[in-house]
């Protein structure tokens, strides 16, 4: 039985990567799915495909009409979704994707630091499970396929 | 025919008065619905019930435990949701509210403003409707029920 | 018993105006809803609350925001849902509210000329029922309420 | 991981070959599902299998009804629907397909000709994304897919 | 509290009547909805409607999408429904609507002399209570409001 | 792509039969469900699981639980269902599969000789398609699939 | 506006009793539902309406079939649910209420004391909110509603 | 075709391991998924991911975060759900998973020791089969698949 998983949040640190690696190691039947991790190309995929946009707010329409189409798609097929909190960004995606993994009653896996604990508290009671690092969050999701 | 509209967003400036008075002014058959505008009262709420707690993680989540009972509770009620944002804070639970709504496939109207675009742009683009005032929210929700 | 009918269709012709005004003679209990009948104003309401938009693309695109919220909010109201096609416009925000409803597992009734069965076989053939006037829709909602 | 997707909309251009085989070229792991693209057998079916009808009606009655059947069916597997719409036909269908699939909350992608935005106003922004050309959607389909 | 009962079932017999005059003797909170009751005008409705049609078949389905009509829209308004079959017809349509109220999650009570247990087992099975006179159904309907 | 088909109905003639070995000569990626065709068997499950029962009433309701758990998990893995009613049984439960198929939102082929066309009508009006013959319901199903 | 509030749980205790007498005196806008209260009649109305069974598991079936229809109606009208453990019964009958009342995604308050927190963490930590006293839930309920 | 079986019940006695030797010595196509069987493990789980907790009501909510989010996926990929009931233990969340899966319209086989008949009548009344050894599950679940 193989898990798909996705992974929410930041795509400023290597988290996924770290994540990606430990369960490679430990051999784990888990299927990665998540946002597009190039920052830039992520910023400017509407006007790569539709063109040259007239200004910042339609070029951010259009770029993020494209992230929303994918992050649809691979929520879709997700099993369970992870969304990590970092402390310099306001991430307001990362909230939008965990809500909607919560309202189509995905379980949800948040993983933040502790100082974030007041301003996620809200979206933290509603989780599954709230942790702290992303090694947590892969021992628990190890937890769900042991025998 | 009467409309439920549940207000997300901050509790710390006046808009939401401002469209319940509009709106009576107008004698629109609108039932405004929303979050505990009291922010201490907020974050007190938990150990009001629940008692003193251990530190300050167990009082956030007993008070935010209480809160989301009544965002639930509230949420399901409603016809429509208007989520704003202002430029001073997280928010985080703003969006869950309106990303909530979104997957309860209720319609969402987001007020922001101009400066906002580029962190708001997923959340802006599943919206229905995009405004900058709630002025502008409400003269949308007129409009529904024109003959 | 009351029974919230919405009005799907064309907005050039006056055939609401005959449905509401046959069903207020006889004393129906039935509800009325619909989009916007005053073409220039559906057509401009973008405009309207979001001022003037740099072309005509997005003109309608602020329009069609607006509009889209309004049926939103009505379509859910409704327990049954009327699309009328005439022979002169392309319509194809009617049949968008018209696979809505059937999406939504709500009744559809069909009105459309003879001349158009061909184009709306396929709809016609989702429709729970097909007339041609405005007046046998009306009496098959007569008929669900007759003792 | 595979994505299934469905190609709404007109048969009388060979726009879906066009898809197929840039996908096919780029070795992309999309499988396509779609309406009988040959015109004349789809509107036959019906007698084919049923036999001769009393009139155009229920000869378009009967191959619609089969034809319903697949597109219910092959709806229902695909991960994402995009819908073209071309200037010369006027395509109820191709709208009915594209409204259900946003019912059934899957992803549209619409593509049409710059001319079209105003009588497609209202599905345009109800889609997910919005383009002018197959490739484009092509372009869009492949970013959900990439690393 | 008001509660919505449909009464599936042969309209050959006064059972209904029975019910109703039961449950207004004891001033119970019930408003109970029902196919339409005169055979013959169940039967013609089709052609009443739409006019007279080519043969038996057509006429039925007429007559078929009129009924059907009028059932989806009160089944839906109906917290729960009573399905009641006698020993004389084969009633595959009251079999329908306690399908259709099974798999709307709304409980079924099913009213059948005992003669009938082998062939009605599965549907019995599947019901929430299962009675032999319609009085039984209206003493289990009574016990929900009783404080 | 794999098609799974519940066939629904009689189990007193070998129509699945015919079905299964038309699909099989031509080689199509069906995959064929259905209920327990050993009538005997099938009216006996109750008590080989669950021992002796009291009486008829009792056994017939120990194997129709036995029966309807056979068709809920099997009906819940089809894509289409295909419901035969003959001119000889009542077939209550073919009805209740049809209908909760109906409710599912899967679509439904109705196969009934003409003379059943009256104590049908209102099922036949729900079905996605109805013909005469096994063979033309295969018919139907085959060209789903066709490219 | 109103707000349905089901109470699950004991029925030998009058904690029911103390809280609507407490919402009464603060005039709250509550409406209370819940289970027959009378220990025995909740025991025999299956044979109070059915009949004789022949033995005790059939009398208990009958029962609950009754009992079961009570409560899935009234659930089903409910915005949110009170769940009460004490120390003395097995009350899976509560649990089963409550885990309903989570799998239809309404909101689930559970009482019960420290003691039994460990039988109970499963149940708890799906809960939104968990309190020790029937009064404690009803300040949670009061807070929904405060201006 | 492959069945996904989900195992609620006990983790004290061996009663999983029986279910599954049967099956793998009749080589039936049955996949066996079930909550952590190591009592201690799943007690301690919550803190060997979450570290120390400060008592034992919050080691219970971490430890049961953990748990809950393996059933919930697990119970999200199976086709039916075996609950199983002992005399010993209280086994709430037993029934907590039992009335999940009935929420999702999962068919639920209760197997239970006729002692406990009276206490679970009310889930034993909403289960699709109610036998008394994990051996007559078994067979229930083999005959779903018998050709």
């Amino acid at each position: 039985m193989e898990l798909m998983i996705y992974l929410a949040g930041e795509i400023h640190s290597n988290w996924r990567q770290q994540i990606k690696e430990a369960a490679k190691k430990q051999d784990l039947p888990f299927v990665f799915l998540g946002p597009m991790e190039d920052h830039t190309r992520s910023d400017n995929i509407g006007e790569e495909i539709l063109g040259k946009q007239p200004d910042p707010v339609l070029k951010d329409d259009a770029a993020s009409s494209i992230n929303n189409l994918r992050t649809t798609i691979l929520l879709n097929k997700a099993d369970v979704v992870i969304a990590l909190f970092g402390l310099q960004y306001k991430q307001w995606n990362t909230t939008m994707d965990a809500a909607s993994a919560l309202a189509l009653q995905k379980p949800l896996i948040l993983i933040r630091p502790k100082e974030l604990h007041h301003p996620l508290k809200e979206l933290a009671n509603k989780a599954q499970v709230v942790v702290e690092t992303p090694d947590q969050a892969l021992q628990a999701l190890k937890y769900i396929i042991e025998a």
